[in-house]
């Protein structure tokens, strides 16, 4: 793993090299930072939330960016989020939950007791599980753009790929967001209930791709997982923590849309539909770097992090 | 994912129900507390590690649980870090590395610089790169039980089953462990080199699958995970802490055999070889306990967790 250093330590200085340096085809990052300014597509404001925590033991920030899923997927839900976020909704609440190799949990920590739970907005919506998957009955399909990768072999759906900057699942007939590390869900009680959007959860471990399909996907944290990643584990059940002076409490979530304009983060992703990602997905799949000497022919889809860049303010 | 902790409330009333309640096939859970003793496998004391860090900012007690890879996997890495362990020689090194949604990497913060590393046992074998798979050059080939269970899909390996309580990647005359969240490696320079064991490292996020048979498997960790994926991640490239200040002392590495007999924990596995594992396995492919929906009828090797259990003292 230390290899990686000193590769990097090579190509900043090839010139000190005594003998002529061993060539590569392009790393994965390498051809991501090629990539020209028109394959980066601006993520709307109206996409990203931020959360922020109360500060850490050393008084530092902390501050986490998710960025919303965009349609077709679970717009119910997502629609309810913005609704909870303009409504200052979680601000005062608190990360309940963190299991390990799983996932953390923030939102009501009373929200199973009604007398004391926070009401939620009026406006908040009917959700339903139907809408976990789209299908023709939520409009006409996309034609998907399949990359020649060898993205598509997989235990938990027959393809997958990706749309719109996000990973996806898909069968003869559906497509369906998918869990990967980052992934943002939506806690819901047993079926039929699917959720609000008041409590949501962020990956933190190794693909949780059962719960696909079972649960709505919002979107996934694009900057400061660390904060919420490295949070302690909770010792009761599932990761709960055992005492209330445990949870992290959340300062506030903001629409960055309703942030004053200067203060707005601008964030872009890597357009999944462009020959640079497939070139990106490819050289996930066969590492020929100075590093690998066997590269796997192969890759899931939850090891091809669609790159998010924050684009300087200017 | 609320809905975990109502369903197990009900599982423990179930006369308070009003209606019947309804019936789920066992949970995978619910499998691995029903199996025999005589399906757990006691692991050796030589083949368990104990690391202490140095306590947390609270004062709490760190200690990490690795359970040795048996043969006929790296054995020669194993056979070193015994020797290293028998030597104390990690005692007063570091956690030197912590990159979010990879790895936590520990050895000798100085290791690069040959003035200032600490000195290896004069008895460390040399490795070969050779060894990070097994074929017929290292012994007969053993005989495969494969599981009747939908964990062969897999974009890594033609095949990924489960042998000696490890996941396992194989094709036609090969195999070899793979990476899994907690899996414990060897960390190295470029090839041909292949690292002694005295740098390592664990995997704390989706599992690195490209880096099997590119890097020796030596181990997992058993208990204690936590005290390492919750570590603040280094800010350096590869997530290298940037001062001193910022990397976890090690107090010691010791094998569980080396201990005071009234000192040494005891764990046992779950047998990979029994039809309880390959029930277990086939439950986590097929999720149908009531928060599920929609069970996706395949896993993969990584999401199947061997289980692993501490014997009470007594």
């Amino acid at each position: 793993m230390r290899t990686l250093v000193i590769a990097a330590a090579l190509l900043a200085a090839p010139a000190l090299a005594a003998e002529p340096a061993a060539t590569y085809p392009p790393t994965p990052s390498e051809i991501v930072a090629a990539a020209p300014q028109s394959e980066w597509v601006a993520i709307d404001p109206k996409d990203l939330l931020v959360m922020t925590l109360a500060p850490d033991t050393a008084g530092r920030e902390r501050k986490v960016v998710i960025q919303l899923i965009p349609r077709p997927f679970s717009q119910t839900w997502v629609t309810n989020i913005r609704t909870l976020a303009q409504a200052h909704w979680w601000d005062g609440l608190a990360i309940v939950r963190a299991q390990d190799n799983y996932v953390v949990q923030w939102g009501d920590p009373d929200g199973e007791d009604k007398a004391k739970a926070r009401p939620l907005p009026a406006d908040i919506r009917p959700t339903s599980e139907a809408e976990y998957i789209d299908h023709p009955r939520f409009g006409p399909p996309h034609v998907f753009k399949i990359l020649p990768t060898p993205v598509l072999e997989d235990a938990y759906a027959p393809l997958t790929t990706f749309e719109g900057g996000f990973p996806v699942g898909r069968d003869g007939r559906d497509r369906w967001p998918v869990h990967c590390y980052g992934s943002v869900g939506v806690g819901r009680d047993v079926s039929p209930n699917a959720g609000t959007g008041a409590e949501l959860y962020t990956v933190i471990g190794h693909a949780p791709r059962h719960l696909d399909r079972n649960i709505a996907v919002v979107g996934r944290v694009i900057e400061g997982i660390e904060h919420l990643s490295t949070l302690p584990r909770g010792t009761e059940a599932l990761g709960f923590y055992a005492t209330p002076a445990e949870r992290t409490p959340i300062v506030s979530v903001r629409l960055v849309s309703e942030l004053p304009k200067a203060e707005q983060p601008k964030f872009e992703y890597l357009s999944t539909e462009t020959d640079t990602f497939a070139r990106y997905a490819n050289a996930r799949a066969n590492r020929h770097d100075a590093f690998f000497i066997k590269p796997a022919g192969g890759v899931d889809v939850c090891n091809v992090p669609v790159p998010v860049r924050r684009v300087p303010a200017g």
